[in-house]
């Protein structure tokens, strides 16, 4: 896979945030193959399936988890309603502004931020709501729109591909419907092709019309050995291309590696304190060690942020 | 929606086995006005979603489901791997060909039936079974193959709602990966438009690689106020356009016709005993009552049969 200089497409144009390199020069080469006919390594238009994770490979996830930011935005804007949270944990810290104690109280803690935040409401009431949220909410390092915090090489890859055939899949660990309210204007990518973690639904006949009620219940959780499990459940076919960034990637990796045919893996490993965060293996977010070892093992594509990307997010704002 | 003669189209040419009259008409009405950029009905391509169920729809069902069929060659074909079965029901009953014997048991039974012949094995495994049977089982009445018994009238439908840039999804009662490897093939519809019912999945790595091990448990009902929960996990958007038979599909056609904008709700009705069955309100499959007086209630197309199709199966071997 990583046989650079075999390509006879100049790569500079539909990927100019991406400097030329191993990386990049991989990248071109499978496209490149995967569409010619006579080459060994062609790939049926049906089976040209590219699998993204969201956090840390499509956006960024630094300091804290984007659906994250947001369901701290909403325990603040529901509080008035909860008078009972200001003596509450997690909600007391959190809304006196202390992030590391709120979720001090580890997995249960944030169980019950997400159920206060992402349930008891019908789908329809949950989507204007991230909508709303999304077109005004900043990160706080850039001030910019966190829909602006992409990474533009990415949103080349995506376009590239596409371009060549590909239809192009999110599978994340994030929410499948927090998603799904940007993923067509930031990505490019219809809701249908973007699956993430869900909760139960339940319909209702209301009297003003059927309504979907989003319950307080764990439905998937796609992460790690559920990320092959969800794309199975919705493509029912092995992927070709597949890039991620952590250790929660590292099954999809495996289960599209695993397939017959030229196929691609890539991994953005984080190097570039300055132009955004520098973190791997020890780090609490988007931990990258077992997959760093398997991607070097196996000869995986890994993307030094540093020095691979010329540009990091889009340059004006969108 | 039914105002027949309003449509500039003519609207023999696409689909050519229906015979003309108000439910094809409002088909050809609805669909001219959706991409009519002028028309108050008009409908963004991003929103062109079209949902079908499958059994009774798009094919036969009677007089079993053919992944009923599916399943009982399979316990013929592996009762010599389990000789406890000619003493246990409801195997006992099946291997000597007493299908309401084996029945009898009702829901218990049909589990059974389901994990000994669905479960236990790796996708990929299953996956090449159920195409080798595919490809040779044959229809007990008309000695066709199960999948020549597809309505040519609603390939055609499916074709028309493509050309004119919907996207055309199934969501069956059915098992997902039981459809999806044909479902491309028959239908021109790709696996990941395929939704159906799925059992639970495990991620495991053996010595050969990964495989997705099928798991003896339910995961997800693709039927009845299912359906508009599957469209929500799936798609994330609400279809303009919906084509169901029976009361399993009432909450997928009431979830069509609750959003804004123009939509067409549509049901096949069963009226043809010469040419294919005859069955409605008191049917054990396919039982077509509570969704056929709100049909009527709320003026959505129903098909007769009979009446407005001219062709039911493709004339040729496919």
């Amino acid at each position: 896979m990583k046989t650079p200089g075999t390509s006879d497409l100049p790569a500079g144009d539909t990927l100019p945030s991406w400097n030329g390199g191993t990386v990049k020069q991989s990248i071109v080469d499978f496209v490149t193959r995967a569409v010619s006919k006579d080459d060994k390594d062609f790939v049926l238009p049906a089976d040209r399936i590219a699998v993204f994770d969201n956090d840390g490979t499509l956006w960024t996830e630094q300091p804290i988890y984007t659906q994250l930011a947001f369901a701290l935005d909403r325990v603040r804007a529901l509080a008035p309603q909860h008078p009972e949270w200001t003596t509450t944990e997690p909600f007391a810290s959190l809304l006196k502004g202390d992030l590391q104690g709120a979720l001090a109280g580890g997995e249960p803690a944030l169980a019950q931020i997400v159920v206060a935040t992402h349930a008891g409401m019908t789908t329809e009431e949950f989507g204007r709501t991230v909508h709303d949220w999304i077109v005004t909410a900043t990160h706080p390092k850039t001030a910019r729109l966190y829909a602006e915090m992409v990474y533009q090489p990415m949103l080349e890859l995506l376009g590239y591909l596409r371009a060549n055939g590909f239809r192009t899949f999110i599978f994340s660990g994030g929410g499948a419907e927090f998603m799904r309210t940007f993923s067509e204007t930031v990505y490019g990518i219809p809701p249908e092709q973007v699956i993430g973690s869900t909760g139960k639904l339940k319909f209702e006949l209301r009297e003003g019309g059927p309504v979907l009620l989003k319950l307080p219940e764990v439905d998937f959780i796609d992460d790690k050995a559920g990320k092959p499990v969800g794309i199975h459940k919705h493509i029912g076919q092995r992927p070709v291309f597949a890039f991620g960034n952590s250790d929660g990637d590292l099954q999809m990796l495996q289960w599209t590696a695993a397939g017959s045919g030229a196929r691609f893996m890539g991994i953005v490993h984080h190097t570039d304190a300055e132009r955004e965060w520098a973190y791997d293996r020890t780090s609490h977010i988007g931990k990258l060690d077992s997959a760093l070892e398997e991607a070097s093992a196996k000869g995986w594509a890994v993307v030094d942020m540093k020095r691979d990307w010329n540009n990091v997010f889009p340059s004006a704002a969108r």
